[in-house]
C-alpha cells in the first residue's frame, strides 16, 4: 500500500483509515509479507526505543533482573497448566521440522514464557534466601492473527514480559500492584494517556491468573483498549512446575507468583490517541525527534549548528532538515504528519536579528525566541507540551465516562458517543456475556477505588455491589 | 546438570569441561528443554546489555538506525538468492502450523533476515537521495544444532545485524571496512580481547557475500574462533529483489549492499579467553559487577553505605555482598568465580582506621586505599585491569602465532601448541579442503595488512602470493 502525503484521511471523518494511512505516511511501520507480521520502521522503532529505556529503568530500580529464554517451547511444557494451554492453543504457531527432519515433539513459537521460565525457576529457587526472584526478559512473541492491524493486532509483537516468585501471597501481590503503578505513572507521564486501572473479570483475566490488574485507555471515536496488564498467578503454575523453597522454619511450600507485560501495541494506542488531521502528535517525552530544525534557504549552515548545539548538550533531540530540494511548506508537512512536537524556523534574517521562531505542534502556537534563550525556553515549552498533552487527554476521558442506570441508557451510550460507561453489574458472567453479544460491549475493569455500593445490575436487575467500567474494545 | 562450587575443574586441566562448568557455576547460563536452546540467566544477560549498549553508541554516532523485522520468512522469499538459501537450507526450523490450520505456504523462522530485509528495501529506495540506507536490527534468530555449547553453540542466539545499501560499490565497501573497525575496537578495548582482521576464502564466506571480513581471536588450548563478520555482498542481493534507485542522471541502477553482526557467541569467546582455575575473569567494562563490596562481621552497614555511595556516583557498577549466613571464604570464592575485577574487604577495624582493602582479580594483588582516596583509586585500578588483561592477550596471541614454512612444520604445530599459523596457500579451494582433512585446520583469513610477497603453497608448494592464518576453529 504506498500512499502520498496528501492521501492522510481526516480523523475526524474516519479514524480507522486515517490511523492505516498516518502509520504508512509517517513511516512507522509496513506490513511483512507473512498474513498478520508487520515490519516496525526505525522511525516507529525509536518510539519503542525510548519506551523500553523509560520502562526498563523503573524495573532495574526495584530490583528485576533482565535474563533471556528460548524462543522455542516443547508442547508437553504448554500443556502442564491447563486454563493455560486452553487460552492460547488457537493462536499457536508451530514448528515440526528442524535441521531438515520431522521433529519428534512439535515445538511451539512462544505466545507468552510462563511455561518455559517456571520450569527454570524449579531450579533456581531452592530455599526463602532466593526469593524473591525477579526477572524480567524483552523478546518477541507469536500470537497468530489473520488481519495486520499495525502495533495493535499484529501476529508477532514485541513486549517485555516480568515474572515473579515470592514466599507469600502478600509479597506477590504487592508486586502485581507495583507493576500496574509503574505502567500507569508510564502512561500518564510519559505516553501522556490517562486511564482506569483496575480488575478484570473472571472471564477476561489471563489464562492461568488468579486475577488481573489492567490499564484500561480511551480512543478517539470512543472504543476503548488494554493497554497493559498484570497478573496475580497465585500458585497456579507452581503447583504443576514444583517450584518450591524451604521456609525459615525448614517446611518445603509452594511459591506465589505474578506476571505483567507491556508490548508494541503501546505504540498504536500512542499514535491513535494524540494525532489529528494533519498527521501524528508525539508527546515530547517519546518523540524520537523533539525538534525539527527547517533551515529557510540562504541561511548559513554553519550558524544553524551553533544554534543546535547548545539544545544538543541540554539532552534536546535534534533533527536539522536541509533537504533544500524540497519547498519549506512541504518540509512543514513531513514534520507535522511525523508528530514532531516543536518546529523551529530560521532564516538569514532571524539569524541577523538574533532570533528564531517555534512552532507548537500540540496548539500550533508560532512565536519568536532570542538565541541566548534558545535551549532553556525550548526544554520548558517541550515539558509545557507534554503536560498540555496529558491535560488534554484527561478532558477527553472525563467527558467520556458516563454513568447508564439501566440498560436502555447503557445501550444509548454505544449507539451515541460510546466512551467508557460506568454501570453496576451483578458479577454473574452471563450477564456479562448477553450484554457483549447484544452491544459489543464487555467489561473492561472494576476500578481498584470503586467503593462497594448497593445497586442492581444495568442488564438483569439483580442485586450488584459494584459499578464496572464497559466499553467496545478496538 | 547441578555442580558445586567445589566441582569447577581445573582450566589448565581441560578447558572444554572447565568452560561448561563455569557457565552453570557462574549463573551465565542454563540449557533450554528444547535441544540445541539455552537460557541466558541475568548475570549472562548483564554481560549482553553492556555489549549492546556500547555498540548500540557506536553504530549510531554513524547514523545507523534501529529497525525491527519480522522473525517469519515466506519459503519463497528465502529461495530468492541461490547461495544464500543453500548455505542455509540444513539449519532452519520451520513452522507448517498456525492458528489450528496447516499453512499453505511453509514459513521459515530466521536465520539471519537479508531476504526479509532486501524485499522491503525495494519500496524503500527509490532515489539517490535516500541512500545510503543504514539499518540494525537486535534479535533472536535461529540456525538449528543438535547438540547445545552455551554461548558458543547454540539452536538460537540474540545478535545484532546491520543491513546498508549504497550508492557505489566503493561506499558500500567502505561501510564493510568501518563495521570491522568498530568490531576490532570493540573487542580489543571492551573484550580485551585482541585478535586477527582479514577476507575469508571464498569456501569460508558467508552465504551470498562477495567478500567476507572477519575478527579471528585466539582461545586458550590454541584454538581459534570466528567472533564477528562484515560482509560485502556486491549487487547478489540487490538484483534478484530488484532494489534500484534513480542516480543524479535519472539511470536506473542496482544498490550495493552490507550486512554484519555480531552475537551473544562473543560472551563464548570473552569466557574462555579470560577466565583461570577460580573461574570467570571479566574485564571491567563489560563486568555487570565491578567492585563486589564484602563487609566482615560486624561492619557497620550505614558507614559501608557512605563508603560506596561515591563509588556509585563515579559511575562505578558495586554489589554489596551481605550474606552473612556465609563465611567470608565462601564468599570470596563466588565473587572470584564470578570473575568480579574489584573485589572490597571492610572490617570494623577498616572503618576505625579508614582504610579499605582491595583485591585485584586479574593479579590477586592486594593493597589498602584510604576512603578519602577510594573512588578515584577504584576508577584507576579499574582502569589498570582493563588494560592489564588485554596486554596479557596481546602477549598470548603473539606467543601462539607461528609460521610455518612447509607443510611438516604446520602439522607439528598443530600436533603441538596449535594457535595461529601464518603460511603461503596457493588459494586453491583444492589443497585448503586438503588441508582441513587432514588436520581439521581451516584458512581463517588474509590479513587486511597482509603485503603481497613470493612463495610457495605449504601443502602443494605452487607459487603464492599471501601468507593466510590457519587455525583449528572452536
Amino acid at each position: 500500500m504506498q500512499f502520498t502525503k496528501r492521501d492522510l484521511t481526516k480523523k475526524s471523518e474516519d479514524v480507522s483509515e486515517w490511523y492505516t494511512r498516518v502509520v504508512a505516511l509517517a513511516e512507522l511501520a509496513d506490513y511483512g509479507p507473512v498474513k498478520g507480521t508487520m515490519i516496525i520502521r526505525p522511525y516507529g522503532y525509536a518510539i519503542w526505543e525510548l519506551i523500553q529505556a523509560d520502562f526498563d529503568r523503573r524495573i532495574k530500580a526495584n530490583g528485576v533482573q533482565n535474563a533471556y529464554f528460548p524462543l522455542f517451547i516443547p508442547e508437553s511444557l504448554l500443556k502442564k497448566e491447563a486454563a493455560h494451554v486452553e487460552g492460547f492453543s488457537p493462536e499457536l504457531a508451530v514448528v515440526t521440522i528442524a535441521g531438515g527432519e520431522e521433529l519428534g515433539e512439535k515445538i511451539v513459537v512462544r505466545p507468552t514464557s510462563e511455561t518455559i521460565m517456571y520450569q527454570t525457576f524449579a531450579n533456581w529457587v531452592q530455599s526463602w534466601r532466593d526469593l524473591p526472584l525477579k526477572v524480567n526478559q524483552w523478546c518477541n512473541v507469536v500470537r497468530w492473527e489473520k488481519r495486520t492491524y499495525p502495533f495493535l493486532r499484529t501476529s508477532e509483537f514485541l513486549w517485555q514480559e516480568g515474572h515473579t516468585a515470592h514466599a507469600t501471597h502478600d509479597d506477590a501481590y504487592e508486586t502485581v500492584l507495583w507493576a500496574m503503578d509503574e505502567y500507569a505513572d508510564l502512561y500518564r507521564e510519559a505516553f501522556a494517556l490517562p486511564g482506569y486501572v483496575g480488575r478484570k473479570s473472571a472471564s477476561e483475566r489471563f489464562a492461568g491468573a488468579d486475577d488481573t490488574l489492567t490499564y484500561e485507555v480511551l480512543m478517539p471515536g470512543g472504543k476503548v483498549l488494554q493497554s497493559c496488564t498484570s497478573h496475580d498467578l497465585g500458585q497456579n503454575f507452581s503447583k504443576p512446575f514444583g517450584i518450591t523453597f524451604q521456609d525459615q522454619d525448614s517446611k518445603t511450600q509452594h511459591v506465589w507468583q505474578t506476571s505483567w507485560g507491556l508490548s508494541t501495541r503501546s505504540i498504536g494506542a500512542l499514535i491513535l490517541a494524540h494525532g489529528d488531521d494533519s498527521g501524528l502528535k508525539l508527546p515530547p517525552r517519546l518523540a524520537p525527534i523533539q525538534v525539527a530544525v527547517l533551515p529557510i534557504k540562504g541561511a548559513d549552515p554553519a550558524r544553524i549548528s551553533e544554534l543546535t548545539r547548545p539544545l544538543m548538550h541540554a539532552g534536546v533531540r535534534v533533527k536539522v532538515d536541509d533537504a533544500d530540494h524540497e519547498s519549506l511548506g512541504s518540509r512543514i508537512n513531513t514534520w507535522e504528519l511525523k508528530g514532531v512536537p516543536l518546529r523551529m524556523e530560521i532564516g538569514t534574517r532571524e539569524l541577523d536579528e538574533g532570533v528564531v521562531t517555534l512552532v507548537r505542534r500540540d496548539t500550533g502556537e508560532k512565536f519568536q525566541v532570542a538565541h541566548a534563550d534558545l535551549a532553556q525556553r525550548v526544554v520548558e515549552v517541550l515539558d509545557e507540551i507534554q503536560a498540555n498533552m496529558l491535560c488534554e487527554a484527561e478532558d477527553f476521558l472525563r467527558d467520556n465516562t458516563r454513568d447508564a442506570l439501566d440498560y436502555s441508557a447503557f445501550k444509548e451510550i454505544l449507539a451515541g458517543p460510546r466512551g467508557f460507561i460506568r454501570a453496576f453489574w451483578c458479577e454473574d458472567p452471563a450477564c456479562e456475556a448477553f450484554i457483549k453479544e447484544e452491544t459489543k460491549a464487555t467489561t473492561r475493569c472494576l476500578p481498584l477505588d470503586a467503593p462497594e455500593e448497593r445497586g442492581s445490575c444495568v442488564r438483569c436487575e439483580k442485586d450488584a455491589k459494584h459499578r464496572w467500567l464497559f466499553g467496545q474494545a478496538y
